[in-house]
């Protein structure tokens, strides 16, 4: 058995089979400090201890899409190393808040899996888990990943595509707190969950232009290993010729970016679906903007579902939806998540 | 109301008028190591507990000018988000020492007015105070920058421009410390109060060659959102074509450099006064020289009075004092402050 | 006496001489979560808190090449602000697990000095040692480095090099740990001590791409301040034209690569020698290969005596053991050390 781990191919899946991921991983005040500075992200909950005591959590919790890139990253070796592309995410539901301290493993369970027509790649379907050493789970989503087969002439297995649901079912897992504590001058914004209509959208009007070594510091500190966003040299003759902005560092900087216009949006629920539409590279600016497509609410805690668009070096005061390719400027990620906010 | 910020312009601001400005913020080791990384400061009293206990601290503080950064990135969405320029600070003064854990809010007044006779700006002065949880504040200021107007025809208010003092009065907030227990090989010189004369100027040597992705890392950790500093696609057609280095990533870098120099002048107490001089772009290298233009005693503790001027692409070891420009090398910071020394 | 520190000559050495370095520094949680993102290290026992306290330590210890760069650090500005090359090390045991809080200083003593026959270098060998906040060694090493004359005429002492040993005594500081716990699944690899065979050679595949704000965060964190590796206005001028990648960062950059194929591999114990072989500049991609050279066993833990060589610009699927030139791919880094992994 070799040693290293060059990756699993499409055959080397099977239908309910489990994995365990390496390496389990304590986030702490450094991983809330980085996530900080590489993303600038403002919302109070996840700034400032203080904010998050008054309403009845124990400290300031760690940022949502910081606990699904760090849980993301441990299934990329075995998951996605030879993967093609991130076709999509579905079912994410953060069930435990993550504090300084906890330390989070992950495992994943294939599915689905459906063999591509061209015989030469398979999509794979996974549940995957992220869950503290209490053992409860922090995060649980499915995505499905075009995976490369081994060899082009071998026999794929019966197709078999999960049914997944159109939306996460967060209603168990939306925290009870004490929201007349809430400070919305502390905040950033007045705007609570009355204020914002199904069809509104807003332009969020900030950009962000991502440089290679943002991008490699994130990537790693998620302990994500796929050499698309680290090895030039590889890159340099690939498809593209340098290096690909990992898909969550995307999310991650559209979230923050929406804080102008949701700032009081404050924790990401689930999220229902995700699509990364088109390439980011280093040098890219990133805009973004959102509309809200249904509203529920859970006691005295209102829940926005949000589209949120991310741009790569298209402002988006005309709300664009055209996707980008790598060469034309357009929309590149679109992510469908519930957020939960102050009634 | 609209739900994002677009940032303040010179109408909007009213004298006396008090702004709560968002995000609170929970300092940790996390802030303190990446700002040791992002300038490599070697003053021992904010790099080792140990160092810090063994004089009074109950910890290593946090450097002054993380406080400093911190506090003035919250007030920048409220209070600069359209400024032209940062025309200069003064009455700066650190109260309270920030350890691990102190969360930190600011609040602001506007102390003046001013239109330009252009018709088309005008100068905010404003004083800015940190707070920690326990409501003390952590740090005073005042600082004036140029705001665009809204409308260029718009009827200005009076003209009030603030009485400021020519020196920060520091002399309530020096902490009392036993300064015998201070360690001169551990902190790197033997010099002390009374080796640095008056009119004593030192060149630091050292030149930092800074890159965008290390400013765009710290202004996040600031949680400041100026698009000058991280937005290329819209800087690419403005008028420097890429994106300005955050002043306050010069100063801090100025106060690294410094070390070697001062090496013991271990807490800025005030600030008199500072200007951003001229630009600073990504791949400018930064020097810095000082000059001591004051001295004074505060029980066994002295403080220097400090000129530092940081320099872009211009070694100092024959003090320049002419102000760079975006093309030609020279001064882009002077910044006059009271630092504390063993005496 | 001038108040900066322009470095020391091979003139200013003697032998027996006893060097305080400054600045002690606290090492804490944001260090760890840096040197996780600059790296992308994946060893279990460094990552997680739950995984180390299973083995029998009190909490994840600091990666050993972070104290290590740390320690090393702090020698620069007396021991190497003024080399031309690092040559080498020798006899580095790591002795005391570094957990967060601890506060790390540095001490060396001048163990032998020899002239070059050219008159204008010579060569300073050092014994240095890292300390923490009670008295205890965490890690000991001797590197050599050649450092420039003050006067290519001076009258240089009498030619003493040390008697160093071939490899670093370990025994003493293999810590006592309950091996039974090692969870396999979790560490990312079922390969054993036993499961290693001396002459092996293992291609650990991946590549990582450096960049310049990378190497400047950790150079800085190191609070290493040797002018190559951040004075780009500076190197410019220099015999490579811009600033050379710290080789510290290289060490760290192998290690973490050699997780693929290592991942058991938990602890460098010590360092038998290292030998920085050419170059690296920012752009460049660093690959990695191992050779197992001889193995040993403490009680129930075992050690691997390793070889890693670090490439640039090179995979290393054939082991690639030529040297590098500033323009030629090739080998940059050969590292011989000891690692303990379960039996």
């Amino acid at each position: 058995m070799s040693k290293t781990v060059a990756g699993n191919f499409f055959e080397d899946f099977s239908l309910g089979q489990k994995i365990v991921h390496a390496t389990p991983r304590t986030l702490g005040d450094g991983d809330r400090a980085l996530y900080a500075a590489l993303y600038g992200s403002r919302f109070a909950v996840q700034s400032s201890d203080e904010f998050a005591r008054a309403l009845g959590y124990p400290a300031s919790p760690m940022d949502d899409l910081l606990v699904f890139n760090s849980v993301f990253g441990k299934t990329v070796p075995d998951i996605s190393l030879n993967a093609i592309a991130n076709l999509g995410y579905a079912e994410c539901v953060f069930s435990t808040p993550v504090y300084a301290g906890d330390t989070l493993s992950a495992r994943s369970e294939v599915i689905g899996l459906k063999e591509n027509s061209n015989g030469k790649t398979g999509t794979v379907y996974v549940r995957s888990k992220g869950i503290n050493q209490r053992g409860e789970e922090v995060v649980s989503f499915v995505r499905w990943v075009m995976v490369r087969k081994r060899r082009e002439k071998s026999a794929g297995p019966a197709a078999v595509v999960p049914l997944l649901q159109k939306f996460a079912n967060i209603k168990a897992r939306v925290p009870r707190l004490n929201m007349a504590k809430w400070d919305f001058a502390q905040s950033g914004s007045p705007h609570r969950f009355d204020d914002y209509a199904v069809g509104e959208k807003i332009d969020h009007l900030d950009g962000m232009t991502v440089e290679e070594a943002e991008q490699q510091l994130a990537t790693r500190l998620y302990q994500n290993t796929a050499r698309v966003h680290f090895n030039q040299f590889a890159e340099q003759g690939g498809k593209f010729g340098r290096r690909l902005i990992y898909g969550g560092h995307v999310i991650s900087l559209a979230r923050a970016l929406s804080f102008n216009g949701l700032a009081n949006a404050f924790h990401i629920a689930g999220i229902n679906g995700g699509r990364h539409v088109a390439p980011l590279f280093a040098g890219g600016t990133v805009f973004a903007w959102s509309e809200i497509i249904d509203k529920a609410t859970y006691g005295d805690v209102g829940a926005l579902r949000i589209v949120t668009r991310a741009t790569r070096d298209l402002p988006c005061a005309e709300f664009p939806a055209e996707d980008a390719t790598a060469e034309k400027p357009g929309v590149i990620l679109e992510l469908d998540y519930w957020a939960l906010i102050p009634r």
